[in-house]
């Protein structure tokens, strides 16, 4: 008769404990804390022996911090005799160097993905992956979940008009497809160019977006340069008011400040990563995705597919 | 014919250009930044095609983010087809965690060595672990440099009359023997008992101190607490003066203050991780690992042994 455990770090706490809720479990017990040179404490403080163990990390800014703690955790567990030990990483950090754009660079999405593996990790359950083929860099199983189903649920239940769906990149039309799917609306696609070398860039918009609600989808919202652009971009351009929603709300830098004095109407978010404090501004909404991941967990657990859950 | 290459990363900058100059290379071309979430950003500027690469990197506080620059770097020296990558860490962080005390911890220095590996780290070269075990993490090479010819050669210099060489715990006597050795001195241990469970510990000494220059020798001092005890017992039981020294200056925490204000005349440390600003107190006394360091690497890229350094 195995058991579940789950376990949360420092990233996501609150995420973790909603989790926990929509589980029905309780959270286990581990001290994670840091001794007084910065080196990573771990302690688990109850019995995971022959356990099927869960444990919710982003890794999220600090992402060195986060990552060793959860390496280190997985090292823990392991040693621990966990029957099986399930990263859920709602946010892949370095997802963005997953490849060399530029020679003797690293791949450090790849490297990433090695060490999970060397320190113990059974299984990744992680959603919206910068690129999907940072699947194969793992030679483990891993259920990769969509963040579309939720951030399109928020937009239907505004019952809008008129919509248009914009990707704020050619990199982008896949999800912005799928999302134009589900909200039964048409897409459109910013189309950036240089003319030439230090001449300022184009914001060419490919589609129909006059008189239209524009909710401009991406998956990582970083510096907020690429979209608080675009949304400019679409209200001179006939819009008549522009979202903008994410899945990872990384949001460093000018992000904020950008946001707040952009033409963005509203900022529809998921909880892969907390905001914190300062950054919690009235246009910026938050969704969880609790319910989405304590399902993939569970049926995981259950050995069911989690393939329909998006 | 095969070229040696010299990279330095964020911890120890001004250690690897000593090292540079003492065997005759200019440091390899190569920028280790942030991205503006944190992530760790490394392009290497110049070509190693085929190169036997030396990376100089300790995994001081910032632990995390140190170690993260070290993969990551070695990610992209193995990608851009170095022949050898050598990892120079004057000091391996995370040594003290290399078992496990109580249950349900993990054993981080062991992960460590996997992690390198994994990464793909030819060789290491590396300066007094916490314990000589650690070798053994490790399939691959690594040559184990000592500290003790450093220190002991300052000592021998200030020609002291009548020198007891102190051990601050049971622990350290295999390097208090080596020392004394040099200094043809006697040894003394400082042997802490708590005669009752909450009772304050006594400093018991061990051997006869009185009269002498008490050195009491460690390989990392971190908070300086048992240091500054040890300090203050020798001389309330009797030694005229005491010396402290060590390879690795960790000094996080109350360390300066202790130090500054503890019966310890001077304090003798290695470069092994630098000194910040405000840690240069002027009873601490750093040497340099640079020429150990580099006659190791060019033996090394010769293939000569260097087992008679020390
Ligand atoms: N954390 C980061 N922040 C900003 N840019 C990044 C980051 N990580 C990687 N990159 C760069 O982003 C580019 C890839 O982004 P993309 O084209 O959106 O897949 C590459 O040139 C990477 O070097
Ligand atoms: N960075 C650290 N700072 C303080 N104590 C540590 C650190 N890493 C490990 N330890 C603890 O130090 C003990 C081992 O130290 P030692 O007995 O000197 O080998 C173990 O109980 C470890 O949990």
């Amino acid at each position: 008769d195995k058991k579940l455990k789950l376990f949360s770090l420092n990233s996501n706490r609150e995420l973790a404990s909603e989790i926990a809720e929509e589980i029905g479990v309780s959270l286990g017990k581990c001290t994670v804390n840091r001794f007084s040179d910065g080196e990573v404490q771990i302690n688990i403080e109850e019995s995971i022996r022959g356990c099927d163990v869960f444990v919710v990390q982003s890794t999220s800014n600090p992402v060195n911090e986060h990552l060793m703690e959860l390496l280190i955790m997985i090292d823990a567990l392991k040693r621990a005799s966990a029957r099986k030990i399930n990263v859920v990483m709602p946010y892949y950090g370095y997802a963005r160097q997953d490849r060399k754009a530029r020679s003797r660079e690293p791949i450090t999405a790849k490297l990433v993905a090695n060490l999970l593996e060397t320190a113990g990790t059974s299984r990744m359950i992680t959603l919206d992956l910068h690129a999907p083929q940072i699947q194969g860099f793992f030679d483990i199983p891993i259920d990769h979940l969509m963040g579309v189903p939720i951030l399109a649920e928020y937009f239907e239940n505004k019952n809008f008009d008129d919509i248009v769906v914009v990707s704020p990149d050619h990199g982008g039309v896949v999800r912005a497809r799928k999302m134009a799917d589900r909200l039964k609306a048409p897409i459109a696609i910013i189309d950036k160019r240089r003319p030439r070398p230090n001449v300022a860039e184009v914001m060419n918009i490919i589609g129909n977006i006059e008189g239209k609600t524009a909710i401009i989808i991406d998956d990582i919202i970083d510096t907020a340069g690429t979209i608080t652009l675009a949304a400019n971009a679409l209200i001179e351009q006939g819009a008549c008011e522009v979202y903008a929603c994410c899945t990872h709300p990384v949001l460093s830098g000018p992000a904020i400040e950008r946001i707040a004095h952009s033409k963005i109407k509203e900022l529809v978010i998921t909880n892969s990563i907390p905001l914190s404090e300062e950054k919690r501004i009235e246009k910026i909404k938050q969704l969880s995705v609790a319910p989405l991941i304590g399902e993939a967990i569970v049926r995981v657990f259950e050995h069911r597919s989690v393939s329909d859950l998006f």
